[in-house]
């Protein structure tokens, strides 16, 4: 099974969330090919779905591994070099929507499942695929881990696929994330005229210490892991175009990445208690995209660490920086551990993965599935 | 001369803003048929401009007494329950977009000219009539002064016919404003991800402190004869909409009323050095739409205050209240005082001035230029 002809099959469907653009079919279409026992569900309606996912299997008992990624891919953007969905390859690089996040490291999990396959090895290998992980996440990788439980398939460990490294191919990867929670506030008072501020109630006076407090409090030092968690005021509005006008609501919104040391929860009460405290009558809405979480060193971390080392003589740094990702669903059911191609170019123009990256990324995931399922 | 025809003719002319409509046609000629001196006079361009003014006098020596006002008009909105340009009269009330402010108050300085004409007192009458008050105002009365400055034509005192009445015909005339200042406050920022917050600079970290700053100082406590200098934020604009996206700039606007305590500049220096102290690289920009300014109660407001009570048995109050008026600028010539009708209505839809309060206008002016020009 050859990884990069495969990626290129992928990025040539332009499955931008929510479509699929057969990203999937060719998916199930190499899987069944090496005997996985392919489900291909579709979850959701408009707008945010359907969304079609894909829970592939092979093998029995355990240990129980399971790949996971995505196929669904950010719009293309303009100003490409090439056509973004050509799946072209110049002077060793695979460019393409995609190539990077994560179409590539779902060939290379593809490419090592098929020596898997070759060598009999005992036990469960399953692929988690979805397409909607770049999009709302609603009907993705959350439900299709809801179906598995209701039909009997629990993973031991799992692998997500997302562009880890950093620089170099293996440099890093990661075993938890930060969570991240998004308020929006708006405080309500009564327009007047500056002339007549008695007759007025101006909300700016009181979203100011608002958010006066929410910027000073210090909400850690970060953990073992963890950078610290840190508070962002993304967000001002009042759209006020009167000079002269006192306006009537003032809004703002926040964003605060939070480690291990915060549950969303206590962080979403403290910013209601702190609003409320200046300004009972504002309106607060608070979502939480996801709870900080840590798959501690240990097993499957040092497996990854062990397979890029021999493959790259690198030593992968155990970061817990970035975004969000669906491993934030997974770990709910078993250990986690990010692991992909370089994401320098992830969600840009001229996305690329290097040919030789893929490859190697498929004999790491093989050197990988090797440990998990050796002979105890 | 009947003030409520010559209103209403008036209103029938769509005089909004920079538009003359044949306002100051109608008034030109009402004033030469009483043998005023007329001088029509455009000034300015395009877009702010060419607007219309007037000034008509008549006599000669002094005492010198001048009539002010505008004949331009706020847009009428939506939602009236009369044609706004009609000038139809219902139950002894007289509808339309300046009926209050002011063609009522003008109606009747020029009946009140009317009487004085007949009774040939000695002296000087004029009228500063422009079409920009209710506009920028940079073509209007301040322009206009200083072409009558450069003609010899020198006031010794002047009465603007803004609606200074608060609810009875009678019950206020202001001896003075107060000052107002805008400031638009521009920080810079770099935009970045919010999980990455090192490779990023918040500019609402800055802007934050710089408005609580601002709005902390205690400007005064009010002076004689004016209530307390008030400092509101009335706009703040991110525009940010990605959740995820620390903005690369944060705006804020703010207006300060300030009483004869404050210098504008003195004002704006402050706001200089607040945000420099939070922000050196902030850009911000000041206006100073005028200064505060009192007309120390004397003979002026005693003259009006007699004619006022003798009309109406009411003892105006002398009061610095209200937004700002072409008073600002005639201040730099005279003692100015303005009195007018009531002004609930002004600027809001269904614009109305009653009959009855036209007509009493219209005498206590004509009581006022009786003691004006009384042989000393
Ligand atoms: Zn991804
Ligand atoms: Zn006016």
């Amino acid at each position: 099974m050859e990884p990069v002809a495969l990626a290129q099959a992928l990025i040539r469907c332009p499955s931008v969330t929510p479509a699929d653009a057969g990203a999937l079919d060719v998916l199930a279409s190499a899987l069944g090919g090496l005997g996985f026992d392919c489900t291909l569900l579709s979850f959701g309606q408009a707008p945010d779905g359907p969304i079609r996912n894909l829970f592939a299997t092979i093998g029995s008992g355990g240990p129980h591994f399971a790949f996971a990624g995505h196929t669904d891919v950010v719009p293309e953007g303009a100003g490409w070099s090439v056509d973004p969905y050509a799946g072209q390859i110049r002077d060793g690089l695979l460019f393409g929507r995609g190539a990077a996040d994560m179409k590539g490291a779902i060939a290379a999990m593809v490419s090592a499942a098929a020596a898997h396959v070759a060598r009999g090895a005992p036990g469960t290998l399953s692929f988690l695929i979805t397409g909607d992980e770049e999009g709302p996440a609603t009907h993705g990788t959350d439900e299709l881990l809801r179906w598995m439980e209701s039909h009997g398939h629990r993973p031991d460990m799992c692998l997500v696929g997302e562009p880890s490294s950093a620089h170099d191919l293996g440099d890093m990867m990661k075993i938890g994330r930060r969570g991240s929670l998004n308020a929006w506030i708006a405080v309500k008072g009564a327009q007047g005229h500056v002339a007549y501020p008695d007759r007025a109630d101006n909300p700016i006076r009181r979203l100011l210490p608002i958010l006066t407090d929410l910027q000073a409090r210090h909400l850690d030092s970060g953990t073992d892991w963890f950078t610290p968690s840190n508070l962002e005021i993304t967000d001002l509005e009042v759209g006020n175009p009167a000079t002269n006008v006192i306006p009537a609501e003032a809004k703002a919104r926040l964003n605060i990445r939070f480690n291990d040391s915060h549950r969303g929860e206590d962080l979403a009460n403290w910013i209601r208690e702190t609003v409320a405290k200046h300004a009972p009558s504002a309106e607060v809405t608070i979502r939480i995209s996801g709870e900080a979480f840590l798959t501690e060193p240990g097993a499957l971390s040092t497996l990854i660490a062990d397979a890029v080392q021999a493959e790259t003589g690198r030593t992968p740094e155990l970061s817990t920086t970035g975004g969000t990702s669906d491993a934030r669903f997974i770990r709910r059911i078993c250990p986690v551990v990010e692991f992909g191609l370089p994401g320098q170019s992830m969600h840009k123009v001229d996305e690329l993965a290097s040919v030789a990256d893929i490859e190697a990324l498929a004999r790491i995931y093989d050197r990988l599935l090797q440990s998990v399922f050796a002979p105890a």
